[in-house]
């Protein structure tokens, strides 16, 4: 629920129950706010645009203790709000945290929790500027980010015969909830992916500069970022699944659950990947130049068309993808 | 737990048990933080400056559902965040809210909610322009604002011989706690200070206007909040608790609780005006000028003068006055 653009207009997302809740309350709103829906809030600022956005995890719905040490707990929440400036291709400068902590908590926890989220803000080229430290019944990290962005790409660019790309590789987050869910230890590389995204913030400026059109982090999982800025650019969005380019650490889980792997990563949620939308005339060159920056893949997985929604086909064959809701604890 | 100024270097902050927690983080977090500890962090940008501030509340920690309608709590959540907007003479822009809602929640509560932080913010000057929803355990609202500030006012620049004014007046929002501690509804005009504060911001801009050395919010008490800015500036603070304004809403439960009213209203948290250290020869026409501008009373408390520390005397005889530390149950 983040971002705004005209003023008192939601930008549309696409279907879920957490963005039906977004919708309702955004429309109730009216004037009160400019507009919620995209990753990010911009604000013009001089000869630049101040671009925002604030990121809540809690325990027990976002992550849980016996997963995840504090520090990869602070480096995840931090790093899943800077993944919004990525999406807008914007510099990321400061980052503020809100914690609330159990009244057990000792300082070396809280220090530790802040490590981490200095460690994602340093990493990004950013640092802490500011927070606030409270007593809660659960840990909860609230993390806003600032950054600057001459030309802030939105959702709603996207028009028809442009393609649909994907950085890195998706399923390893999946991979590791997958195994933690059935009492195993996930490996260290879908771990990893969970436990400590990377924001990716060049490689989204370079996008930026390079013409993207429309631009979102995969948070919801593939399928519903695509209906998102489907919804957002008022196009239709097709991926072709055999296309989407798979974590070598999701494919032992993808495998164990019989689920085709392309399809596995595309309901992977929290992956901080970015989806983009790039003119038909992006090609070879261009990847090969984007691979020398970002040293990350960078993937055609489908297109875009007149009409609405995003559709996933395997083999020729729609596929409807499960979403991740965070809503939804049966995801969890 | 805000703010910044020289990188890695942590503002003074005077005494109790949660700002020792917040130094002890600032200390280990080193280069990770650009400093923590005034009201806001102030990012440089363009010809003026970015000022940004998070502030949570939790429920049963800084406000409790049967005492607030969840509009208020939207309200008074975002008005908090703004007055660090206020302290530092900065005009509000935008707001994000990072809202935390127990599984129980309908829409309505969530709308309700949003509604009084999006009135806040209005009434600010400012809009709602990006949040994030999520579940959790209890209700928590993480609010970040931004604003913009040409000169921004931080805590830190008092000199010995300066005058230390307070705007409005103190001692409401404890009446009403007081009285819901013993059981008892508190007065309406006690109630609306604790549930519908009004974040100083023109005060503030007029003040930053007129030379404000120093300015900092009463959030953890007169007392305290001096402190820390007596340490932010290297100086010594005189308050006369005779001259301390004491809301009318305050008189009775000080009687109530023996307590003189100065001392009751001194000891108030979350109070919301703006205690500022102005230079010597500000005097009776400004204080005229800026009633007319602000609509509020400023009155002298007290003085500047060499040494350390905040120092309350009531009848000329030295004061301890009891802090408002968020990390201390007792103080609820």
């Amino acid at each position: 629920m983040s971002g705004p653009r005209a003023a008192g207009v939601a930008m549309p997302l696409g279907p879920g129950a957490e963005f039906d809740r977004v919708r309702r309350i955004a429309a109730a709103l009216g004037p009160r706010a400019a507009g919620l829906g995209d990753d990010c809030a911009v604000l013009a600022a001089g000869d630049t645009n101040l671009v925002a956005s604030t990121d809540v995890s809690v325990e027990g719905v976002h992550f849980r203790r016996e997963w995840l040490s504090l520090g990869e707990i602070g480096w995840r929440a931090t790093a899943a709000a800077l993944s919004d400036l990525a999406a807008e291709g914007a510099d990321a400068a400061g980052v503020l945290v809100a914690l609330t902590v159990p009244a057990s908590a000792r300082d070396d926890d809280v220090v530790a929790l802040m490590t981490g989220a200095g460690d994602a803000a340093l990493d990004a080229g950013a640092r802490l500027v500011g927070g606030d430290l409270s007593a809660g019944p659960a840990w909860s990290v609230a993390v806003t980010v600032l950054g600057w962005a001459q030309a802030p790409v939105t959702r709603a660019g996207a028009r028809a015969g442009d393609g649909l790309w994907i950085t890195g590789a998706l399923g390893g987050a999946r991979a590791a909830l997958e195994a933690w869910r059935r009492g195993a230890e996930p490996s260290e590389a879908a771990r990893r992916a969970f436990a400590h995204p990377l924001p990716r913030l060049r490689a989204g400026r370079w996008l930026a500069r390079r013409g993207a059109r429309a631009m979102i982090d995969v948070s919801d999982g593939l399928g519903a970022d695509a209906a998102h800025l489907a919804a957002a650019s008022g196009v239709g969005l097709v991926i072709e699944l055999e296309r989407v380019p798979v974590a070598s650490a999701a494919r032992d889980e993808a495998a164990r659950l019989g689920i085709a792997p392309g399809r596995f990563a595309a309901e992977s949620g929290e992956e901080y990947e970015l989806l983009v939308v790039l003119p038909p005339h992006f090609e070879g060159d261009d990847v090969l130049a984007f691979r020398s920056v970002a040293g990350l893949e960078l993937t055609r997985v489908g297109a875009v068309r007149a009409g609405a929604g995003a559709q996933a086909t395997l083999g020729g064959a729609p596929v409807t993808l499960a979403g991740y809701d965070h809503f939804a604890p049966r995801n969890r």
